[in-house]
């Protein structure tokens, strides 16, 4: 044994020839070959490192360029990978006579590009969120080693424990339920103190783009879920943030440039001396930060408005969302490259079904399109939804990839509908059937869908982690099974939140932590356990029963996915969408008010046809529609005709 | 003399050799040479003269083909003009051995198509309802040969005596104002009776499509009107109704043909049974109109819904406004040929200088592109203003002339922005600056003029005929200045609504006839007369002088008419809208709080540059800008850099 050290000593001696000085990292920290975009940018890390010349001796693999940044300690290097074939190449970094040796390795890809296949509206989103979900394993709750060393599931804004592991092991609850891909909040390293309050166990302020949070599990564990979930049928969408990074990422300490981030005082000199906005609430205050800090206002109309004005365009997307989340800064080539990489290699790396990208159009909005666009041509048949959190289509449509609205071409392929959001929140507590409200806010703002290149590929949802529960804090399921009807029956692409499926309720007017509660059953001794019809209460039961019939009715539904829409104005409350594929047509109803009505049959004649009976999707039953239906109040029906 | 009449008399005789039919009536009643379109369709009128048959011999003219329709009482005569030269033609009518022969004239136009110049973003239209305006002659108030023989100030729904030549001696006060072109509410005959409350006093019921209505004057004098309007630079837009006529209409008792109108009956006989709303109310419930009646819905959104039903779809278009107010049926091919030609009738034979459409939505919508495309080719410098009467930009946008939302190309000119009306109208009553209402809502609203092909050319407004006057039941005028103030420098073609200048104002809680009220001074005797200055109190000479000092410095402004247009994010309630053009900027300032505000000048920097002093256009004194400037509650100021 120690012969063998010996040895190793010695040649590690022989390859850092007189090497006095140090490479910490280098990101990527391995790469593929037989990527459609050969080129290849390191980004090394280490003490007084800028100055270093590089070599590399590997077949098909030249330096196309050296970038050194205003840090001494970082160096980026630009390969051109074009005709490399995987193994292990060796960087030689070289500072006059010192050298050092660096073995990097190269690896073949699982499946070429177009072979990975995105989330569709043939899915069904789930959203949850690691820490909140299920506690896997407790050895990794917390880490001594870490800044936030605190798990504590009494306080709605700390880590709770929740992880991959947990997950994993209710992979068979998804199947059971009826989803078909998986949407987790952020899993990256979010290595960031706690201020007693608030911690980062959501996952947006990330610490290090390549390595998945411990308290979350490894990036072995990742990939092993993403695997076992793809053996179950299940997809798995991983959520990123391009717009900013954590206030305790190593970029902060030492910035690689000065442009780097957004920094408003070297950025926009001419500004100098601007009062900009910072009345705003920030989510959570604690971090310091300078003097010359902009707070992002929040506004997003000035990103497309053609009259917007610089300032406030600056502040929008030059701004920092939070002072604990530094704002990267796009713009800069190699920032952006660096962000599409990484995007690239957890696709490679864990086998991704898709991307969630968080704060769209906070980002820079051409970078974000080159972003696009290169995942676009890498992998042809991905999908990539970016949150865009304005309620009226007009704006929301802009952003969809083709869209005649702009321009400037986004190349995102989806965009989230919080316009249906907004206005089936509204519509839950009207039971009026004047034109404007309840049920015709739905129908209204469907109108609207010619503005989208592509509806289908509009992801729809009633919550998410950043919103009030549907249920608020009750547990009435007339309103929200009327939501969840026409959010898997129309002509989206439909996302739900953990936990509706079990009456989960809460609102934010306390703290974000009452909406994103651990889902009963996810921790050892959990009383409540949802996870099983026996845990669950009577209630509970009826709301999981009634989501996954639909759910598993939904699945390979090609009237769903593939059929025409037909929706008719709502008749005294009554709102009726229609979907035909074929010969096959559904009808989802719903009485929008809370008095009994009825479905007068002859008014949908277009649909029903010359047809005498439906069949209840829900119960199965046959309800005869050659007369006028009974509908209770607030009752929601899906007709299979 | 009485020779004269003998020979008169014979020559009859051999005009009308054996004749024993009769035409009553020929439309249109004369016709122009030199049209592009050189296709002309004369609807002949007459006691069983259906299956006559016609001969022409004019150099020039031939008939096309003769249409006979399903009332043995018309007969449609299509000629081609093409090389035909002004004169008198005749038309020889044959039944058998009998025959008729009809004279008809041809005249030259004043001026080629594309000589007519409409109205435009340089414009400031000032739109009146001729019955309330002013009273010039009292002889024309009444007559006892029309159904409705009542004229009674009093009633605020019967007719009150304006008329044209009211107008015409008035056109020096709409020069002193400073409006550029009047918009008449429909000027054509109305002959339909009265119930004791309600009457046809504004317009929209036409009985006759080449007449004047007598109560407002005769058809020489319209044309003497705009002749005159022209001399003092005033331009002439006419209201025009396509989508129905009046009840009293001798179409309706004489029907051409049964899809002469929308009739649900035969139109849809698979809908029958169907239960159509009848619910909602009319606008008056007069007309006793048969079983078949099918109430139009009043709901626009299904016309561009993608997913729209045929049966809403039906409701929308097919049905009627009101009872008394038959739909036409602009899909059949003779009536929009006939509606067509009315619009060319009257732009050549008194010369208006563009058309209002009136419920633009609720017509057939490739029958009315037909329209506009015929009128684009004939007068491609005209100009029609389509009422489009939804508050979302996506929809209004989606009919202006090549929007990308829409398939179908309108080639609708200007649209209507009830959305700024909309937002105004709210903003008036908000003094928060919570970032979705006040003056956010116009900041917010404007963004999406992305999605208009021509944003100059959307006609905005903050009250009209149909709508509650902006002052309310009150007559505070700081919200009104504001409102003004930006409509008349923003990206727009302003519309004002009579007696706006005056504080004029009132709601329609009880009746229409209350945000329609005469115009002080208008009526012999009026001891309130808001025509002169002497006449006018101390407020509303404030008001006046405001807006006239406004319209006259934007007459000719460049930087109004093509400047670029730079909003800022509203700040504290204070909201700035500039305008730039060439080394020329405009700032339009409104403090939308109720309190003190101040304009922080660095944040303006983009626009104010290096400038250290600025004109405030209404009041012409020097405003220093090289610091911040203090603002009243709710003031208004217009600044010229």
């Amino acid at each position: 044994m120690r012969k063998i050290i010996i040895t190793l000593t010695l040649l590690l001696c022989v390859m850092n020839m007189n090497a006095s000085f140090k490479i910490d990292r280098i990101e990527p920290t391995d790469w593929y070959v037989g990527m459609k975009d050969a080129s290849l940018q390191l980004m090394v890390y280490g003490k007084d490192i800028r100055d270093l010349d590089v070599d590399v001796q590997y077949p098909g693999v030249r330096i196309d360029s050296l970038v050194r940044l205003e840090s001494p300690n970082y160096l980026l290097v630009y390969l051109n990978l074009h005709g490399a074939k995987a193994g292990e190449m060796t960087l030689n970094f070289k500072q006059g006579k010192k050298t050092k040796e660096v073995t990097y390795t190269l690896k073949n890809r699982e499946m070429a590009g177009e072979k990975r296949i995105g989330f569709s509206n043939a899915d069904v989103l789930y959203m949850l969120m690691p820490d909140r979900f299920a506690n896997g394993r407790t050895d990794n709750d917390a880490f001594k080693t870490m800044r936030d060393k605190v798990c504590d599931r009494q306080a709605p804004s700390l880590r709770h424990g929740g992880d991959l592991e947990g997950i994993r092991r209710h992979l068979d609850y998804f199947n059971e339920l009826g989803v078909t891909a998986l949407w987790f909040t952020p899993v990256l390293e979010n290595d960031s103190p706690n201020d007693g309050k608030n911690s980062t166990y959501h996952g947006y302020a990330t610490t290090n783009y390549y390595r998945v949070d411990p308290r979350f599990g490894t990036n072995e564990e990742y990939r092993a879920l993403i695997a076992e979930a793809h053996a179950k049928g299940l997809k798995v969408v991983m959520d990123m943030i391009f717009n900013h990074c954590g206030f305790d990422h190593p970029w902060i300490a030492d910035m690689p440039s000065k442009d780097w981030f957004n920094t408003p005082e070297w950025l926009f000199p001419e500004n100098k001396g601007v009062e900009h906005q910072k009345s705003i609430g920030t989510m959570d205050g604690t971090a310091s930060v300078n003097d010359k800090y902009l707070q992002t206002s929040y506004k997003l109309t000035p990103v497309l408005d053609p009259y917007a004005s610089k300032v406030d365009l600056r502040e929008t997307v030059y701004g920092w969302f939070v002072p604990t989340m530094p704002d990267l800064n796009q713009r800069n080539p190699h920032v952006i490259k660096y962000l599409i990489q990484n995007s690239e290699w957890w696709i490679e790396s864990v086998g991704i079904d898709g991307i969630r990208m968080d704060t769209y159009p906070y980002a820079d909005r051409d970078a974000m399109a080159l972003w696009m666009k290169t995942l676009d041509m890498e992998y042809p048949n991905f999908n990539t939804v970016g949150e865009t959190w304005v309620t009226e289509p007009a704006y929301t449509a802009a952003w969809q990839k083709d869209s005649k609205l702009s321009e400037k071409n986004s190349y995102l392929k989806t965009v989230m509908d919080f316009a249906f959001f907004d206005r089936i929140n509204q519509a839950k507590n009207e039971i009026t059937d004047d034109w404007w409200n309840g049920m015709n806010r739905i129908y209204n703002v469907l109108c609207y869908d010619y503005l989208y290149p592509n509806p289908k590929s509009v992801m729809a949802f009633v919550e998410n982690h950043d919103t009030d529960r549907f249920l608020g804090t009750g547990k009435d399921t007339m309103a929200l099974k009327q939501a969840l009807a026409l959010l898997l029956t129309i002509n989206r692409t439909p996302q739900l939140y953990y936990g509706t499926e079990v009456l989960m309720n809460g609102t934010k007017a306390e703290t974000d932590g009452n909406v994103r509660k651990d889902f009963p059953g996810g921790w050892a001794g959990d009383e409540h356990n949802c996870f099983t019809a026996e845990g669950r209460t009577q209630a509970e039961n009826n709301m999981f029963n009634w989501l996954s019939k639909l759910l598993h009715w939904r699945h390979g539904n090609k009237v769903i996915t593939e059929g025409n829409q037909v929706q008719f104005t709502p008749q005294k409350g009554v709102y009726v969408i229609a979907r035909q594929y074929r010969n096959k047509s559904v009808m989802t109803i719903v009485n929008g008010t809370k008095d009994p009505a009825q479905l007068v049959v002859a008014r949908y004649a277009e649909i029903i046809g010359s047809k005498k009976k439906a069949t209840d999707v829900i119960t199965g039953r046959t309800v005869m529609i050659d007369k006028n239906v009974r509908l209770r109040p607030r009752q929601t029906l899906i007709l299979e005709l």
